[in-house]
């Protein structure tokens, strides 16, 4: 505490990320993707002229938002960029949800929303998970006077995702404020939301580069929505920081984007291992719920889930247990290589035997 | 304006950043370096392991900020690394300067100050500049009850700078609140005041590897002061993005502070550069501010600066022009190259004749 800082900055809890450890570990904690970029991403960075580093980067990142509206097909003004859907996340809240009514949220959902509720002096009203630990969209829906609704689909931690005529059923009641999809992990078997944005003004859909493109180090996030929103996005970008993408994530971008194949070949094994690990976890005793996105949430009716982590860490494996009422059992697991999962099975076999 | 937009955020008026041209210019307009970063940059671009992007960054930056440390003699827990120093200044607003009290500026300065104010709804006490076009250390530090100071060192958009001595008389009398000097542009020829920090709690001084380090395009600032401040800081960018700073820029900024060979040659051209232009000005009758920084501030007597400004945008030259109380009349050039400012001579001498 110091007497420097602002009230309000004073009263923050800051979000704690999963841990990058310097030491070799086996890393299924951060939801990060086991395969590399696409090899486009590679040549960017050899043939990168070094020179037109001393210039500013193009502030509206045109040329990256034009090659994710093609993908999206959208239009280049539908489509907002920033430096990960973090910070997109972060601008979403000023830009839509400071309306000084409650902004409606699952209980269990992706946990840097309440941090920057927070940061932003936004209320939460926040709504438990239904018995089969999905988002309830009917209890989002009821509520009346708010500031708008955000939550993730696939939903993080549990990996649920809603149809997208479930969600359609949503955007037709919930019409006055924003309702914000984050969908960082809708590429591991989900249907997007993207196309509904064409219909319902007032849906914001997030999306990150960090997951299925295997780029979290460069910091790549976008949202697409009507114009209206993305501009909503830019009136805050552009008071905060005028270049948050730079010139070379700007480049990785489009490259990532210009290889399908390469995408398309590493969400499927990464789907294809993700049932692999739900089927031997279950074999040993596992409760795992049904994941659309590259982790599993998983939960042995005999075994702590703190005292799990905690062997786990031991053996060299680390996974993400989070304190918070309801999920204190769980772990939740990213699906790495097989030879990653092979190990955790191993090490899950030696726990519990 | 949507109705969809937080209210705040519809009363914004968000910042213009000089033009980004896709066409050929001799670009004078963003003070931007006109010489390379340092060559080991592009080593770490061509060397870096492409793989390693499928991994989250350092949340902490912690590689580059003990670099920053070491080359400013302080521990690393008193500096703070972000996605430019325009981010680590907006960081700074919401971590010191929102306590009710009006924050103490000068009228004529960076003008993102008066659009951060506004984002984070924090008053402003402005004070005009002295005589001289100084900013007015007295006037800054006379007022009482009051969020903080704020001020570029050498001040922009006239390059002047205020000796080590006379900030730290300021520091004598301001000791409530946070002063946070904005150097920037510190490396063209005036002091720094980051020894300052070690004996003065409450100030805070930023700075960017965009102008003295040619890496604009890389977007990467920081911040310097007691461990207090960088623990604010540290607390609201845990609140917004957990990884402002990407795994490149990470790398890129500690290669350009191992070549301070490169660093002293780049800065030394621009401040001979910058001497000749203000001589050859003057020579033209212009009026042109002593500078410290890599622009200049001048005005001719005789003729209009916005005609001016659109007579060289005829000829291919970019410059900046403000349409702002004081400054109307002002051209503020970027020190480019010498074959740039020669251009930039010869465009004005047929402008004026």
């Amino acid at each position: 505490m110091s007497q420097f800082w602002s009230p309000a900055v004073q009263a923050l809890t800051p979000y704690v990320p999963g841990e990058q450890p310097a030491e070799r570990v086996i890393k299924l904690n951060t939801n990060e993707n086991p395969y590399p970029p696409a090899p486009g991403v590679g040549k960017v960075l050899r043939e990168f002229a070094t020179d037109h580093l001393r210039l500013y980067p193009d502030p509206t990142s045109q040329a990256l938002r034009a090659a994710l509206a093609e993908s999206f097909g959208v239009e280049t003004q539908q489509v907002f960029a920033g430096n990960g859907s973090d910070e997109v996340l972060a601008f979403a809240f000023q830009a839509f949800f400071c309306h000084g009514a409650p902004l409606d949220v699952p209980t269990i959902t992706y946990s840097f929303y309440p941090v920057y509720a927070k940061l932003y002096g936004v209320e939460l009203r926040q709504h438990p998970l239904n018995e089969q630990w999905e988002v309830d969209l009917d209890a989002l829906a009821e509520a009346s006077s708010r500031s708008g609704v955000i939550f993730a689909n696939p939903n993080a931690p549990t990996g649920h995702a809603h149809s997208l005529a479930t969600l359609e059923a949503l955007l037709e009641r919930v019409t006055d404020r924003v309702v914000l999809i984050d969908e960082a992990y809708v590429d591991f078997g989900a249907e997007s939301a993207v196309a509904l944005t064409q219909r319902y003004p007032n849906l914001l859909v997030t999306g990150t580069f960090s997951k299925s493109r295997s780029l979290a180090g460069i910091r790549l996030g976008y949202a697409v929505g009507s114009r209206e929103l993305i501009e909503g996005l830019e009136r805050v970008k552009d008071s905060f920081n005028s270049y948050p993408v730079d010139s070379l994530a700007n480049c990785v971008g489009i490259a990532a984007l210009e290889d399908p194949a390469h995408f398309e070949a590493c969400r499927e094994r990464v789907i294809t291992s993700r049932e692999r690990t739900r089927s031997r976890l279950e074999t040993l005793g596992f409760d795992v719920l049904p994941s659309k996105a590259n982790f599993v949430l998983a939960q042995h009716p005999a075994f702590d889930g703190a005292q799990l982590f905690a062997g786990l860490r031991e053996r060299g494996i680390l996974v993400r247990h989070f304190n918070k009422a309801g999920l204190e059992n769980f772990l939740r697991i990213t699906i790495g290589t097989d030879d990653e999962m092979d190990s955790l099975i191993e090490a899950l076999e030696t726990l519990i035997r």
